[in-house]
């Protein structure tokens, strides 16, 4: 079978991973209508193509906080990559540093922070916090990472519990008793969130940044108001995420929602995208609605679950090879020529 | 198998009912396009949810009519709960009293009112009352009620005569015989609207009035201008209702109803609505639209079919936990944080 | 089998009528989308009922042209109602006379216009006319239906050619030999339109005009542009019509037309529609949007191939009760009370 | 099996092809969103048809830059077409004789220029053109086309790189080796685009220009703004095109294009389109939006599927007789008669 397209890996995955771990990668919260909008909202964008322009010599590189990736296209923060491939996240991390790109490496990770830097040294990476109700926990993490040369810290602000999936509930899901949650292992219990705090507020940002030099990326924004309070409270980044549908469903799309997030922001920090990713061309969909990278969740374990690290950077190949091309057939030869004139809203 | 969401009672009660008893709960007037218009309005309404506000103490308490439930989900006026269990209304009583919820008997009830009373003392109840054509008779069942410590009456307004559902035509439905509709049981034959009143008009309710202290609730308006009629005729609540769909066909749904009659009453009365909720995130959205509480229909009676008054508890209790973390991962710790920014309407 | 509405004489009528009678009544022009679309147009229309107003006495007479009938649903032109049923037009004849109400027959009937005279005598009936190449003959059959009592001409303007109807071309569909279209006998050879006369215009209607002093209707408007012109060449009444979606293909539904059309003439003739009717309600939609009667075709012929003047009796029956009984659950008691204030279209 | 609208054309070609031939006509870009966009779009066109105009003496005549056509249908420029028929273009050309219109002939034909000439002397033909790394290559083409009597050039833009067809990955297309691009046989090899200039510009077109006296039509223009750059460089006709969806998926749809195109140009040069024509009445809604002419792609290789040169012709016959009953049945006796106040988009 030939890997064509992003959904031929899907269906690899689907077909031969266990079910329960398929079931937990694939779970939305509730009817799981937020996670299929993220899909649907970029069919209902359509491109304005531009016609003889010298596309002859493509150039896909971007910069993000200041660090050139390779083309716009990371890897978002997803748990327990050991479900995908025995190797886990460091197979993540070698498959994102050959493809010149960043990692961000999740709190759920079933290796630690050390064994994933040292799978890839030199790679780009961040890594993806949870303010936890022990801060003393939190805080370490945090130091660890700067520690390990991670460049970014990805706060994700969308659990103060866990979103309802019912295949989850359904299935009883839990790690395998041979994987754990390592950076974790001691303080955490896998799937009670108990360790998670909700009473997190924006002030705890302040309480953050005192923790640490890395630039805070803030991973769950939505609506123009809390991406104004996200600017404001300091944060270098913004991604704009549904957390995968996983969270509260019936929220927007996350592409609809980076439009209002892009005019709030005003260009005063970065702003990245995840969710729905599925083809190049949806890449150049976010970057012409003013995200500056996106990040592929879902697709990055499917490629792992088909092959580990080869399986990934396939994966991230095909992406790259159809977003040049997307690129080139809409008249544009470098990202710096991409603008919100490439496209329009379907009015169905 | 698990009971995780209001659909597996459901699809419960579709597989173990009588094939009468089902398609007579399940039953919609002409096309049933308005009862599936109901869960369907539902989905065009999208979240726009806030992040890192403190969760951590969730309070879902709020009052009807000055007397406080442990969340805003009642129980709607429905006929014939013997169809689903063998306890009836009795059942239905003791769960809303044990969720701490309202009740709203039906008239229909296959349970008189006393008995529905001696089974759950102290519960909050309402008493739902058509006006005959024979006055004393409704006179009397208005008197029963408050005798009974009814804490309200709900008037239904959209029966001058019974809808068309085809399955009941074709069914020949009528109840079993060892089943009465016990509080009308001498002046009453089952399935012949007979004895409901086509003349009633607005008079009537000055009429009602006449006869008791309770609070009036009107039950089944769609429109700003019947709103505003029945804030002048001094009603105190207004349930916004299409019946579940059984009456007029291509009506509104009836969450796109509450709009409009809450613009219209300007705070002056209460407004609930029925028809259509299937999650906890509904709730949120129609006391985002302004309703002070929901009441739910057809799951109430896939609980009692599922395991009588264990089986309605067990399917209020996913009311409630879908309620409470839909509104923290909407942002709201409290009922009174709910608003009209928590959501959009889908341009599809 | 009980025949509760109307898509049970349809589901009857597919089953029991050879399939070259069947494809030909249910034939659309092309893709059918025209066809199709008249149903779902009136699925988009929303009601807005109003509640608790005096519907004890319901009355739903109208007139049309100053006559009474008994409900505003007439009898359309349709060809071959032998094809249906043995006693073709006598039996539709009869039954229209039964319920009261106005029956238009056809040129393309296969019984004489004296035949279906002497069937009914007495009923309200019209006569449906082309205009022929050889202009004597269309003389000669006004002046026979003015002279048996007909009380209006229907002049059809959307044939200038037959409609693609694909299933017709594939069944080679003509006239089984024993049936023929007897108003024509000599001067017509079925299925070949060629006596129509093609480069009729407006003025053709002054010449009809000459000819009688019956009311003509002119049946076939689309557009308030076509309207304007019908009402200052001096018709007494317009009928929206595509033709049952049999002419040109991806025209407007007959409800969305009927708008226009009904905002064009503004009062000075009346204006009726068919197409789509299928339900009660829809007969109620259209009269609020300033229909004065609807004519229903096809369910007629389904009517007629269940059990000829019975059958369709039974259908008009239906009707009746269904508009009765959505007149009285949207408030109105009686035909004058219905407005557009009733409906309101989807934004779907 | 009778054929009776171009969907019988489809099915047969569909059924006897070999798949890989079906395969790479029926291909589209990607998820093949835009190619079914193509022929969606047109159904939410719906016409204003006018009655009682003179339809008796119809003229589909129309001219494309000087030259008369016997109805405003030509074919588009497709490749390969020995896959559909032995006979390849030389059928083609033959069928678009005999119809009396415009067949452009592609550059990448299975038979030579030569071949198609002299296959159909005195047939209307163009020649449609990539711009080639190597310049001579070109230059020469135009030449030998220009000297062959081909009336017009057309200059295909859209394809600085070919589109992702995933069928076509997936079967490892390639024409069978007893199949050759004639036209380029030394310089060229199959499927690798490797030959063509992504680097090509507007400016190229003053080098086209100043090789040949011929007017040059610039196929695949999708926006206002490129409309605009191409009537000031000069050309003398424009084609809205997305070729055929097999390029970039998810741009407009061609005939939503048409409308901006249209617009922006202003009548300062001749515009037609392609993409999604699938009846006659799609003829007529082009030309309503402002069309010219309408080219056909895939029914034409359907056509030849079929029986060759006479099932191109049938195909042919079949839209012209389409397009004259829609004509008439929309009130236009001559083409001079369509305009924009035949159509209006649905709302849906």
């Amino acid at each position: 079978m030939a890997m064509v397209c992003l959904s031929d890996f899907e269906a690899y995955a689907k077909k031969y991973l266990p079910k329960i771990a398929w079931d937990y990668f694939a779970a939305g919260a509730d009817d799981c209508t937020t996670r299929d909008e993220n899909i649907l909202a970029y069919k209902r964008i359509r491109f304005r193509p531009r016609m003889l322009r010298d596309v002859s010599v493509m150039d896909m590189r971007t910069k993000i906080l200041g660090t050139e990736i390779s083309f716009p296209v990371g890897i978002a923060p997803t748990g327990f990559h050991q479900l995908a491939w025995p190797d886990g996240e460091k197979s993540t991390a070698r498959a994102a540093r050959a493809m010149n790109t960043c990692y961000i490496a999740s709190t759920y990770s079933t290796c630690t922070l050390e064994e994933i830097s040292a799978a890839a040294p030199g790679g780009l990476r961040w890594f993806q916090l949870y303010i936890h109700r022990n801060r003393a926990a939190s805080q370490q993490l945090v130091q660890r990472a700067e520690a390990l040369g991670f460049q970014g810290l990805v706060l994700t602000v969308d659990v103060p519990y866990t979103g309802k999936r019912r295949d989850d509930v359904r299935n009883g899901f839990r790690l395998p008793s041979h994987m754990k949650v390592k950076n974790l292992e001691r303080a955490f219990e896998v799937c009670k969130m108990s360790l998670l705090d909700p009473s997190v507020t924006w002030n705890d940002i302040y309480w953050l940044r005192s923790l640490t030099r890395l630039p805070i990326i803030i991973k769950g924004i939505l609506t123009r108001e809390d991406a104004e309070l996200a600017v404001r409270h300091g944060v270098q980044g913004i991604i704009v995420s549904n957390h995968g549908g996983r969270q509260l469903d019936e929220g927007p799309a996350t592409i609809d929602a980076l439009v209002e997030v892009v005019e709030a922001v005003r260009g005063r920090v970065e702003v990245y995208v995840d969710g729905g990713i599925r083809k190049g061309s949806d890449v150049l969909k976010a970057l012409a609605l003013g995200a500056k990278c996106v990040f592929i969740g879902r697709p990055a374990l499917w490629g792992l679950a088909y092959k580990g690290e080869e399986g990934l950077q396939e994966v991230l190949r095909i992406l790259q090879d159809e977003f040049r091309l997307s690129m080139a057939l809409a008249g544009c030869a470098s990202v710096s020529e991409i603008g919100q004139h490439l496209v329009q809203f379907s009015k169905l």
